[in-house]
Parts: structure tokens; sequence; C-alpha cells
């Protein structure tokens, strides 16, 4: 039965769910930085999901970046599935601008993580939420 | 008309090309680290590639994935679309080992390359090559 790793339960804020994946905000306004996470047990390589499941993290990853990209009107957006430190499959959608703390760098590891601060993480929530319509359902 | 970037060109060895992308191997021993690059001009984000593109980019993905972490006994695979230095849409497969220079940071921005040597350039090619297979298309 697939459960959240611990690590991501702690790090981010649950915004809600795909077809497939739940979508995590991390909990770092350095930048405005996403997770999708299949809910599948024991999969830690996009490629040990079946190839519709596959198709349908796709779907996901793609709606979820171009919405982001829109809202948030990126520089470029960064998407990674890594796990070295937490295996439970996770794909990152960081939006990035030529301003934010660690460009051109990647995100991982650059500093540690600011929270945001409840009117901040409210708004960010309603935007995204709007954003994505009828593709995010809520959370139980 | 697509043109591979140069800084790809000059940091990488084209291996071949499968449907949509060129297989790339990033010229840096510490690492087994390769590049798809799908061959169509002026696109930064998966989500520019009609559907369909972004299925096959997907599956190719997918295929030289498994195919990596097979025939090098990956401890973890890292997949990242990050191009904040080279907009060019590309993406890393990167193999890593629990033992390898970085772990469990990502490989990006951590060292400078060391590049291959002749011989190890050849041995890696070939095993690659043959794992690949008929999927694989030799470059003219």
């Amino acid at each position: 039965m697939f459960e959240l790793h611990p690590r991501l339960q702690q790090d981010c804020i649950a915004l809600g769910r795909f077809s497939l994946c739940r979508l995590l905000l991390m909990n770092d306004s350095h930048y405005p930085w996403f997770i999708l996470v299949p809910e599948r047990a024991g999969v830690t390589e996009i490629f040990q999901l079946p190839a519709a499941e596959q198709q349908q993290l796709l779907q996901e990853s793609s709606l979820l970046a171009q919405t982001l990209a829109t809202v948030f009107t990126a520089d470029k957006m960064n998407i990674a599935a890594i796990g070295n430190l937490v295996p439970q499959l996770h794909v990152h959608h960081v939006v990035r601008y030529k301003t934010d703390a660690a460009w051109p760098a990647p995100v991982w590891g650059f500093t540690g993580p600011t929270p945001y601060d409840k009117q901040a993480l409210a708004i960010l929530q309603i935007r995204v939420a709007s954003a994505l319509g009828d593709a995010l359902c809520r959370l139980p």
C-alpha cells in the first residue's frame, strides 16, 4: 500500500492529487518548487511503472510544468527524478528565475529551506489550485 | 533546423540516435552520464513538444534508463531536464552509485570533468551499443 515517504511528509505540504500522482509543495519559499509522487508502492524509477502509468505521469508532469511556467512566469522549468536520499519515486518541478538564489546552479543542496509564512502559502495555494482547476482533486 | 548546442558538442561524445533523440555521452568518467536531445529546433521544455513526441521521448528515456541501470548495475538513476546553462532541451540520464564521487548530491556542478581515456571510452561504447541493439542508429 502506498504511503508517502516520511521525509517528503516532513519537508512538503500536500496540495492535492491528480489521477496518478500526489502533488506536493516543497516548503521552501526560495523557489516555487513542486513534487509529483505517483501513488504506487515500492517504485523507485520511472521505468518501473507500467507503460500506461508512465504516460499518465508524463501527462501530469507536462500539465503541471506548463501551468507553473505560465502562472509564475518562469525563466526555466527544472524537472528531475533524482531520489538519492528519498528512494520513493518523486519528480521535482522547480520554477527557476535568472534572479533566484541558486541560478544557474540546480536547487538541490544549494541552501537550507526558508518555510513559507501563512499568508504567502495561502496565496500560492489559491493561485495553483485555480490554474490547475478540475485536473487537481483535493485530498480527503 | 536542428543543430546541437555548441556546449553539448564540446562536452559530449555522440553515440547515435533513437527515433526522436540524439544520444550523447558526457565526457566525464566520474559517472556513466548520458544525455538525450530531441532533434527539434527551438524547444526548451518537454511540454513544448507535440504530445506524440513527448511520448516518444518518454519511451526513449525509459528504454535508456532501464538499459543503463542493468548494464552498469546502478544503485539509482538520476534523470533530469534542467537547462539553465544550455537552454536546448536535453535530458540527463546519470548512473549513480553509493560510492561515486558526488553521492548523495546531484552531479551537476559537483566537480570538473575527467575525460575518458581512449580504451575506456571504446569499451563503454561497445557495451552501450550492444545493450541498446537495434533501437540505436549510428550517426552518419
